[in-house]
């Protein structure tokens, strides 16, 4: 594995789409105690339900501890590898190499900068170096080789692109005083440009309410296919969701993607609002003192958080009246692949959904 | 990764030769406190230069745990790969899988038990849960199935093969009582042969003095070619090696292989003794209060202690005036590979040599 310093868009490399042809997925196995309530025996069983949703169309790799391996390999069926590899938390999305490829069909990484979603400002744990190490680890696992930027803080789960030149953001996140405080916007615009390879970024102001790693892009808006994207979207005007959500379809009415094209533009419905519960956690060992959840808290549940394999489109329930809903609206845009809805409460009170615990790998040749 | 318990000669597999082709080779990165003098530092750089002699010809993964990962990443050269795994010492032969391949070329790997070199008869160290893991573990990686014969102590440094149906061992080891005192002989020459897919073994009485693996074949003879050995020679009558060595020969010299061939015979002179220091003694972090060396403690040096790669064959060097003669003489017998030599006294007083920190894993399809 070469640690490369130049710039992947003067090498010819930039960011796939998701719903292009993926090599395979990583999954990170969840272990932390002050994330994953009661051992996290229900959020493995969550994790291994994707897991097994994506391998049925691609190679499944998920990574886990030494201390939580012997659980990985004995809950995940043989058909998932399963590597030992050390992290601080299992966000995949975030930490896990964004991975380039050229017209070649050559696959590299991207090492960005991780401070835990907002470092000493408003980070959610502290330390975050093992986190920090993985994308290196996971490029020399697949040998590939992998660009260094990590002098610039940004999570796979912040942006997401068409593959045909666009990114999409949020302002919340990537403008956040936790991450390059010191970079304006436009710095951060060239950046994302410079190692995705594209061409033109569109800035949403917010993601979804109380989601706290700064509202995540992957949370409230990702592309479905080139010139169209699915936004989380809220009907109920006393929720503040819905000025958030009315605000990014706003913008995404008046805009164009890298090729000039007008958004078509489908509405999921969100589901009702969901609760983090006192028993849940009651599960959760807090360290130093520091309470990660109360009873009561709003969580950021959204079926946008949702991951497209080679066969299927993965999508969260949350045994909502909107899961029959949404599911449908999923398969009337993705015909030709079969939308599996898994009951994601138990990712979801760890922080994140079924995209931010997953991470594609492009295939190589094409 | 399926786990098999059928048994690998029914299944139709058996293990190659080392002198056959090679897909790559795994080393462990040393780490532990009571083996390696002073963090490991000389070793390190002893291993690094048996990985990059390999690294010529052959894939080289090094595995290292999460503790020590970053020392691996910075001191190998970036065309070696490093994947994180947990072990509890360096010692790749002797706990990496047994890899067997069948007439297709599929490979698969044997998941023999580990006891540590006798358990709590005459073990050298305990615990040693995480090195009986490694075999699983690397298996997963290279997406292998693994049978499963946990039931039977085995180190892979306690047979060599010569892929046409021979086994040759010592009885010091494999009927020694820290292993499997619960078989008879013939019990375990089954095993072995099931298991690596053979049809004779041959049993050497003994090794080299003082080897504390209770006396390993790797340390003392080798198959060079099919019906053709190398044997660690000592010509001082004064020294215990002698008559160790001498009857190795007598037995070799009447004996026959699977196929009825009579053995070419290729001595290797030994080294003069080589002693532990005081200094290096006091480089050691004893656990316990048990030291595992004392200073003027013989070392069980051995040029036969070599790895065969697709290009080259690795062999160790003492600062020794045998050296020279030893690499002539793998030189004539090896004519087509280049014979390396590597000062590996930083490996020997750990415990072994380079044969010891490698195994080889067989080109899938030939």
């Amino acid at each position: 594995m070469k640690i490369l310093s130049s710039v992947p868009k003067n090498d010819g490399f930039f960011m796939p789409a998701e719903f292009e042809k993926h090599y395979g997925c990583i999954i990170i196995w969840p272990e932390r105690a002050d994330s994953w309530q009661y051992g996290a025996v229900m959020a493995r069983k969550a994790f291994t339900e994707v897991a097994k949703a994506i391998a049925q169309s691609e190679k499944v790799t998920v990574l886990a501890s030494d201390a939580a391996y012997d659980t990985a390999r004995e809950m995940l069926p043989d058909y998932i590898r399963v590597v030992e590899m050390t992290s601080n938390d299992s966000w995949a999305r975030d930490y896990a190499p964004t991975f380039l490829k050229n017209k070649k069909g050559i696959i590299r990484g991207v090492d960005w900068g991780f401070n835990a979603w907002g470092g000493l400002v408003d980070g959610l744990y502290f330390p975050w170096d093992k986190d920090n190490r993985i994308a290196r680890k996971i490029c020399d696992l697949y040998e590939t080789d992998i660009y260094n930027v990590r002098d610039f803080i940004l999570e796979g789960g912040s942006f997401h692109v068409d593959g045909q030149g666009t990114v999409i953001t949020t302002e919340a996140c990537l403008l956040s005083r936790g991450r390059n405080p010191e970079m304006t916007k436009n710095e951060i615009e060239e950046k994302l440009k410079n190692y995705i390879g594209a061409e033109k970024v569109i800035w949403l102001k917010r993601g979804i309410y109380n989601d706290e790693t700064n509202e995540h892009i992957d949370n409230i808006c990702a592309f479905a296919a080139p010139g169209e994207v699915v936004l989380a979207w809220c009907d109920d005007k006393n929720d503040p969701q819905y000025e958030m959500s009315k605000e990014c379809l706003d913008i995404l009415e008046k805009e164009t993607d890298a090729k000039g094209r007008k958004f078509k533009i489908y509405k999921i419905p969100q589901p009702q609002p969901v609760f983090m519960t006192d028993y849940e956690c009651e599960g959760l060992i807090n360290f130093n003192g520091e309470p990660t959840r109360t009873g009561g808290e709003r969580l950021a549940a959204s079926y946008v958080n949702f991951y497209i394999s080679n066969g299927a489109v993965i999508i969260p329930g949350f045994n909502d009246e909107n899961d029959v809903k949404a599911k449908n609206i999923f398969q009337n845009i993705f015909k030709d692949r079969e939308v599996i809805q898994i009951y994601a409460r138990d990712i979801l009170i760890g922080g994140g959904n079924i995209h931010c615990i997953t991470q594609q790998i492009p295939i190589s040749k094409q």
